[in-house]
């Protein structure tokens, strides 16, 4: 992007225009943007079977083409699991997925032959945090961890500016912690019970309560409990990649009351172990909510054309 | 490395020696070698305090030059915590140890005024992990996360092919994690009691069991509970990190028993979540001894000189 070049036949100074698309679990956003990642255009359409959704995303993308012209790149972030080894066979197939009629599906195969222009695929949360880091809360941060609490919890992970993956990719929302103290729930996820998602996801919470965090009253135990396993989620997270932020998303984050109470526990979990001065003075500006609001996911998959 | 020059005055062919400090709570081992990991000196002498052990050190060096010539470039591998960013006036300065005659000890500041040579400093683990990359056990795989399980516990974490580090540097062994069944050991860690590294490092098996992991009998409890602990940071590591190879080195894991012990519990804990091939069959690949043996460190320093 920052060389000036003369327009060929097939490229036009508008080529520098990038479409994304976030495919989330039950809503997709496909979006439009110039390079400086302003954007033109951002569809939300159900999530449907890929067989009735992947056509809806074509038909949203080509609307695009049709009143702005083509796009570079396509950059998509999907929920996982999903292969991301380019040399591989599989690359951006979706894996067993509890979201049945979308295992084995081929993103790669499906948009690589819709628009002749780069497709590059990484996961949802993978690809937030990238959006943070180009133009929202994570400017010049690096490495960067990017958690999502919603119906489940996910979370990425970019060092050096790229976003971490090998064996498969981050899926920090199942780390097991410890229990809360006098927990005896057994845990929602269908694969560890009673890993971080299983306690402290908005399903669990649910289930568990009957009801969403936004709908207990203030002083709820809920809040303590779920705010007990996202802080130690985000303690093991600085642990492991020593994040210059922490970006903390998704709907059960929105109400505001968890995010003081998981920087307090992040410290007391430290306990003056990382003495600097972004846990011990600084922590509110260390674990931040998205800059980017509710377009994390969109602008992180429109920044992931943005390298191809 | 990869282009040929015509030798300067100051600059000879074998000016691509390259030195390397592994600086340990214990013992500090010198290194010089050639590009190619070849060593060519290997000194080790006992950690005493900076006043003894930095002249010490240097005296080791200097004997390096006198018989082989100058070396390219330092590499310092060192106990943490310690200062990386490059950019802040503290680089390579130690922060506060447990070993509290090195607080404060500024090892960029010692060495890179002694040779005229660069200076790379990363903690230990860190360069242990470089060194695998490089020559050992984890050639071609990225990202990579070494653990030593000894004294202590510490973790290091490549991704891209460069150390991460951001707040800090990593400190894996420091996680919480759920308590084995029935096990009621408060936990030996100074700063996080029941921590990794408080239930399950050396120090934490002497101080509950009397003795240490190797002078039990097979069977004896304490392995289980061990593995337990490792087992749990090993697979919240790969849900962070997702590492294409995690190097378990250290003390503890010398005698071999706690290896299988682990992978196992790491199959047990994923639970067919991250379904791929080398969890689901190739668990005894994913999860290795170091293949540079006890010159992890060293060799890691010497790759981090090769940075330079």
């Amino acid at each position: 992007m920052g060389m000036k070049k003369i327009a060929g036949p097939n490229e036009t100074p508008d080529s520098a225009r990038l479409a994304g698309v976030e495919l989330g679990g039950t809503k997709i956003v496909c979006g439009l943007a110039r390079a400086d990642g302003g954007l033109l255009e951002r569809v939300q359409i159900d999530t449907q079977a890929p067989d009735l959704s992947l056509p809806r995303i074509r038909e949203v993308l080509e609307t695009f083409i049709a009143r702005h012209g083509p796009f570079a790149a396509l950059g998509i972030g999907t929920f996982g699991p999903v292969c991301l080894d380019r040399s591989a066979p599989g690359y951006g197939r979706l894996g067993p997925t509890p979201k049945i009629p979308w295992r084995g599906c081929d993103l790669s195969g499906f948009f690589g032959d819709l628009f002749s222009v780069p497709v590059v695929i990484d996961t949802d949360v993978n690809a937030a945090a990238m959006g943070e880091v180009k133009w929202g809360a994570a400017v010049g941060c690096d490495p960067v961890v990017y958690i999502t609490v919603g119906t489940g919890i996910g979370g990425g992970v970019l060092a050096g500016g790229q976003p971490v993956h090998g064996l498969l990719h981050p899926e920090l929302g199942h780390m097991h912690v410890p229990r809360a103290m006098g927990d005896t729930f057994r845990g929602s996820c269908p694969s560890h019970a009673d890993c971080v998602e299983g306690m402290a996801a908005g399903s669990a919470i649910v289930e568990r309560w009957g009801k969403r965090l936004d709908e207990l009253p203030p002083g709820h135990p809920a809040y303590a409990q779920t705010a007990h396993y996202l802080g130690h989620l985000v303690t093991n997270a600085i642990l492991t990649v020593s994040p210059e932020k922490i970006v903390l998303g998704g709907g059960v984050m929105d109400s505001g009351v968890l995010l003081p109470l998981i920087r307090r526990n992040v410290r007391l979990l430290l306990n003056g172990f990382i003495a600097v001065d972004p846990v011990e003075r600084g922590i509110d500006k260390l674990i931040v909510s998205p800059g980017l609001g509710v377009n994390s996911g969109l602008l992180g998959a429109i920044a992931l054309a943005q390298q191809a």
